[in-house]
């Protein structure tokens, strides 16, 4: 059987979500066909809005509400006025910036980089907003830099290059830990990062 | 950190979908709020005009188009003038029809319950569109009946009372055949899916 024109649009743009195939994205389909229509309504209407309501914060990238007559747009973290404003954690995704807010331990505030540096997708230094980060080091007197790229080949790389563009600045510079993670079994954990987990060992 | 409301409701309208949980949603929402903003607006276009584009099928409840002037709205398979008018395929979801259309196997239409009989969630024979089905078989003159509903608990209890319900009508009942799977091993065959092999082997 042949889909209508309508189902293969809606389903080609539900396939652009990240994880789901051309077979997910025709059961979310047809779940919206077959439950309340209100359903579909409602989130074609918050969709069709989402980016009027909702912008990268201006100093961090996370992700901020556009409110009437506040100008620039800002971040509920940038907006805590509680924050640390000497600690500061760059990220590469606004998802690693969210994860890392779940744990509550972060006093400080972000920098999302929104790309990590990688020689084989072509991605080098000059892509990276590093000036933007440079520049809000030196106006918010950052003491720390902690660098929460993730440990992958990539985001290594691009900790590297932080290391090299921010230490003439005097800051502090460090490194989240890797390791074995919690509930984690060394029998299964591959060379890597056991070997991570024992280079980073500390004192009991 | 708190999400705004806006994202908020977009998780929670998201998380409805089969499948989508808290976690999911909120990976929906950062990959529309990242990526180009047209994908978030013509999903959300797509989206409103979803119930108003595709309905049931008025014959046998599959995903139909609506076409301007056309009454009633009627689904490729039912259009289709080359289909057999005398069997009839009952399924218990749109999905298990297009399960079987993809087979290009069926020469016949089909009815789609939209639910099965379920004791245990409280979903008794009255509640399964049972004459309607006995008003198409009698209008149509269908001469096979060919219960595809699934190889479950609820599956086979709706294929009974299908069978009692369709008997005195003077229709051929037959039941799609249940047993190891292609490809599948014998080893790893859970018994209840061994035992209908083995009681449903035809002749070699």
């Amino acid at each position: 059987m042949q889909h209508s024109p309508k189902v293969r649009r809606l389903s080609s743009l539900l396939s652009r979500l990240p994880g789901v195939g051309e077979k997910t994205a025709q059961r979310y389909v047809l779940y919206l066909l077959t439950a309340d229509p209100e359903i579909a309504k409602d989130l074609g209407r918050e969709l069709a809005t989402l980016h009027e309501e909702l912008r990268p914060c201006e100093r961090c990238g996370n992700v901020a509400e556009v409110i009437a007559g506040e100008s620039p747009v800002l971040c509920v973290v940038c907006k805590d006025a509680k924050r640390d404003p000497h600690l500061l954690c760059v990220v590469g995704r606004v998802h690693d910036l969210l994860a890392i807010e779940r744990t509550g331990a972060m006093r400080g505030r972000y920098f999302v980089l929104g790309r990590l540096l990688s020689p084989l997708e072509g991605v080098g230094p000059e892509e990276l907003p590093l000036p933007r980060l440079v520049a809000r080091i030196r106006e918010e007197g950052v003491k720390e830099v902690i660098v929460a790229t993730p440990p992958s080949v990539d985001g290594e790389a691009t900790a590297l290059l932080l290391k090299r563009e921010l230490a003439p600045h005097g800051v502090t510079l460090t490194r989240i830990a890797s390791g074995v993670p919690h509930g984690g079994d060394l029998e299964y954990a591959d060379p890597i990062t056991m070997g991570r987990a024992l280079a980073g060992r500390q004192s009991l």
